[in-house]
């Protein structure tokens, strides 16, 4: 960036020099990265200035990539940060996270999150009814589509969790997570992002459905073979898919992926791994 | 914007006058919103101007969402924007991308991706050895740890594409898909976005190990048991696992989720289902 610094003989002189005898406030990242989070307001010039000197220390002690997080409050840094050769690396409601790679060596900046993560849930009762509803919304409004509920898994939910807090909203019935009996992946969905959606099974503990208002026009327990049987079913390969799946579910010839919490590899951080635990239970027993 | 606008008058007045009666140029989208992609450059003062006024318009035609692309180029306008109201919602290298909810009711603008998703791969050959590598970096590097090739999905590709391809790049070796073993979830794996880990089986097609240097210090086929058996497999949850859902593939007593193409519910668009292909089959047949 620049070491050749000239700068300015009167006002404010004394601070400006001052601010680049310092470093802005970092953290170390496990990548030989630094990590700076802009906690308190400061002036885009006085910004300029101890950014410009907080390079030049990095460069000398080997640094590679700088992160540079500006909350939204401090959104008069963001065109400072882009000029002196930042670039947006992903962004939140209340944040912008920028990075700037210092090695001449190609940059492994690793990518920002490139997935949405979606549930579907069947939902059937011991009567041989599935649970379905009717979207106020959406590309299936008004066309009299009874399909399974379905939502967005939220940031740091677990898919199970989220299968059965939909089920809740859109319909107030209770449930159990049992498998997961398919996933699919779609790109462009959403802007240039990707798309995953995993079909829940679940099992109801209860059978009243109360349905939400906001999203919902109707729900019902539906008899298997008319759901099965509408129209878009057969149109629709991923519906006709799911129905496929359950029937054979109904009938115990397909096993699913069930969960099992783990500790992952790289640092001992919990998850859960979902498996064929079934014919694994088979195995042990 | 203007080609039909002279210039400023005095102190600009005219100028800002002109643009008050035009509406940004914007598409609409599928849920009531309007999406403003800036491609030219505006200066700050004219931009705010042609924003207010394009919003008086959207009111009234009761616009829900307003969708803001601001390329990299024009950094000059995030601060304009943020300061009427707009907030930031996901950002890629070069665009940052701002929303505006206008209606006085809850917002139902999408929320931003949420996952990375990565992929390992087990390769293993007729002679019951499995691929393995080194890494160079990461928390495993000197650690005399052998693992699975590893890596990260890339925008807009198959999760059994991205498996092929992380086994080429580390160790030379060609391989053909066959089944996603298991996967799992973890969160706060990435700032706050969480991660989905897919393991895949895979069938090697080649056999001659030409070992990546950037990324991997060694790569080797090795015995199953010599893998199974290395300490970090006892300790670590996840790579117990692995091997234990391997051991039972070899014996033919797991069955993971295989591939097929379908078109999904909402708009016909091409996807990959990952299902029990196999039980599936034995059910048709």
């Amino acid at each position: 960036m620049s070491e050749d610094h000239e700068a300015p003989m009167i006002n404010g002189v004394e601070h400006e020099t001052g601010k680049e005898e310092e470093v802005l406030p970092f953290e170390e990242d496990d990548y030989g990265g630094v990590i700076v989070e802009m906690k308190t307001p400061m002036d885009p010039k006085c910004f300029i200035a101890t950014l410009r000197y907080s390079f030049t220390q990095w460069r000398l002690q080997g640094k590679k990539g700088v992160w540079l997080n500006l909350p939204l409050t401090h959104v008069n840094l963001v065109e400072p940060a882009v000029k002196e050769g930042f670039r947006y690396h992903h962004a939140e409601p209340t944040y912008l996270m920028l990075v700037y790679w210092i090695p001449k060596a190609d940059s492994t900046i690793p990518l920002n999150a490139s997935h949405r993560v979606r549930v579907g849930a069947v939902v059937l009762n011991p009567n041989n009814e599935i649970l379905v509803v009717q979207e106020k919304y959406g590309t299936l409004r008004g066309l009299d589509v009874w399909k399974i509920p379905t939502g967005v898994v939220d940031v740091g939910e677990e898919i199970f969790t989220a299968a059965i807090r939909e089920v809740k909203e859109e319909t107030g019935i209770d449930t159990e997570f049992l498998e997961i009996l398919a996933f699919c992946q779609t790109h462009k969905s959403f802007f240039a992002k990707s798309d995953l959606f995993f079909i829940c099974l679940l099992r109801p503990t209860s059978f009243d459905i109360q349905k939400q208002d906001s999203e919902i026009e109707a729900a019902q327990w539906m008899r298997f073979e008319d759901s099965a049987s509408q129209p878009i079913t057969h149109k629709n390969g991923l519906f006709k898919e799911i129905h496929r799946i359950c029937s054979m579910k109904m009938e115990k010839s397909y096993t699913g992926f069930s969960t099992k919490s783990i500790t992952t590899f790289f640092d001992d951080k919990l998850g859960h791994l979902y498996l064929n635990k079934q014919e694994m239970s088979n195995h042990i027993s």
